[in-house]
């Protein structure tokens, strides 16, 4: 009981940072689209992991509980949404203009060009955020994953079956896997050589839209 | 001046059908999700159509002004989002024992199983749906759109694309569209082939991230 | 932990009620503004009964558990907010326009003419409400309270106070709560006295805000 | 129509501001309700000046269009409401801890122990905010005011008769806001009184609705 309590202590900033997180980056996206511009972000979650998520990962990786918070770096994590994945590195620099004003760039990890085994791809950003608590200021971990809509449809689905099964994913269903993994990738594709005129046509929508 | 006042009246009631008929499909979600069954029912969008679309679609049908709110079904339109094909035909279900309860069901085409040309796939439900205003109670048309998330995404970069060229979409971009439509299904296929695990494995998700 | 699962379904339809009916009187509120007429509601609120409170309320008033859904009235709640006295009456026509219609009255308490000794002021219409579930439909109790913003804020006080003494309040607060539910009192007279200016100046603002 | 889109660039920072202030202040209730301690914040509202407003009050003052943003200190408004007089002190030493860390203070006016001559009372901090948009980084100000629920009432009631008599309220009506001022005081003060009473008795009600 007084555990449980010390960890819902723990984890208030890791919300808070969520939500602040979620806030400007969905910002990002109403200003483009006020703008009439095109918007690289289509849509913005977060979550705070889960305190069983954290135990299981901190045994797995060996991480003792003084170090856990400057190790695990997804206790507070951030995903946005892309149509193409040419966006996706529009909106990693974004992110890197930001590097020393309102966050600090921790780590990077490309999964678009050296996508897992699995089929899993993402970007990672991994970011310092300061943030103001009733208990004094702090700074935290956050995980940014970016990644197309086909690519969060897959990855949404993977992250589920590797729980069911405990990372032991039967061999038919990881060749199934492997397989949607392919026409996502394909979707992705396709929808890349038409881009420059979806985004056109999808600016004079939103302008439209707002008049 | 005046018409545009005249316009917001007659759209209120539609506006409010949209937010009415969003909680109520949201709440199924919940409702299973909170049971720890696995929701058919991914998530859940609304919108009103825009003044200028309606005098379009009326000026193109040739639907005078008397007899719009009866001609034109999808002044409002609800769109429900599936992971899988066959979750598809399982709201279909719950729609139509809702018949005759909280709404009336108009008519169904099922664009799933006799998809048009273009690529589109959706399966559509028009309803009557009873709606209680200040200025006393109204009976109103709503299209509800029900479709998997790879459909949704061809879906969305179609309707944009018909927006910009005015419905005459030039051969070479119709083409590569035809060929993501192809690649969306290709997804949805391969999904299927392993939905039962999946679905397993979610709801032993939902139960934990509940408990 | 059976018996847990058992309320979580019972509440099911109730969270379901109450999230319907926040909507419905939202809307009210939106039409109205949106018509650049005098809204009489404020803002709605909403909550279901604690499990906890049910069983407390059953035991006290002696009610089994096959008959509490049709005796206790107030598992599902809806607060709706007024700017005026006058306003909780107008409200009240509203509901009582529907009923037959999206509801039903079950019954009303003029706590406004009759206050409770405490210094209690709030309109109660107790209304069936009928609801469609995953499980098929159903229709249950809510009880729908309407009160100016004085008296809300006043009777959130003094509902913590009651919980806090078990009902029980020292008589010296209670002294004290009776001479503040008197300054909630004039301060509604004196809003009364003005509210035609009010109102009229209200509407004028509405009107620019939505230009 | 170009001055038009001009003013919608101008005001994206300032809509940033409000709603990054918002989910900050926010986070400050949600932290000490979820630790069991009583919350000096009961809500927070947010809203950026109406344009026609910000051109109104330029006109009025005499300030010339390369200056407003610096001489115009309520473009981006928050405000905080609080339960009892007391809290607004604690509030304002929140903000004064963060001078310097994710804000600025500007200025400070205490129209509670210095109450205007209309009845007026209210605390206001005018800070600094550094905000980054798509366009870069940008350092804005926005006024916070920080009031009781009997305050707030008071004071938007006086906001809207304010408007529609272009500040020359007449007299009759004035003496009954002068009137309505204090009773909002006398409920205040009767508030206070047995405020240590309600205090303890809310943060025993939370901490049971947490469990």
């Amino acid at each position: 009981m007084h555990k449980h309590i010390e960890w819902k202590k723990v984890l208030i900033p890791y919300e808070h940072a969520v939500e602040e997180l979620k806030v400007k980056f969905k910002s990002i996206r109403k200003e483009l689209t006020k703008l009439g511009e095109y918007s690289p972000i289509e849509f913005v979650t977060g979550r705070v992991k889960k305190i069983s998520s954290i135990l299981e990962k901190a045994k797995k990786l060996d991480i003792n509980m003084e170090e856990f918070e400057e190790k695990i770096e997804d206790i507070a994590g951030i995903r946005i949404m892309c149509q193409f994945v040419e966006d996706i590195y529009t909106v990693v620099d974004y992110i890197r203009e930001r590097d020393g004003l309102d966050l600090e760039i921790h780590s990077e990890k490309d999964y678009i060009t050296n996508y897992k085994e699995s089929g899993y791809r993402s970007y990672h950003v991994i970011i310092w955020y300061p943030i103001q608590t009733a208990m004094g200021p702090k700074r935290i971990l956050v995980e940014i994953q970016i990644r197309t809509l086909a690519m969060n449809f897959w990855g949404t689905i993977e992250h589920s079956l590797k729980y069911k099964y405990k990372h032991n994913i039967p061999e038919h269903i990881n060749d199934r896997l492997i397989k949607a993994a392919d026409a996502a990738f394909q979707l992705d594709q396709e929808m890349s050589e038409i881009r420059h005129e979806i985004r056109q046509a999808q600016k004079m929508f939103e302008v439209k839209s707002n008049t």
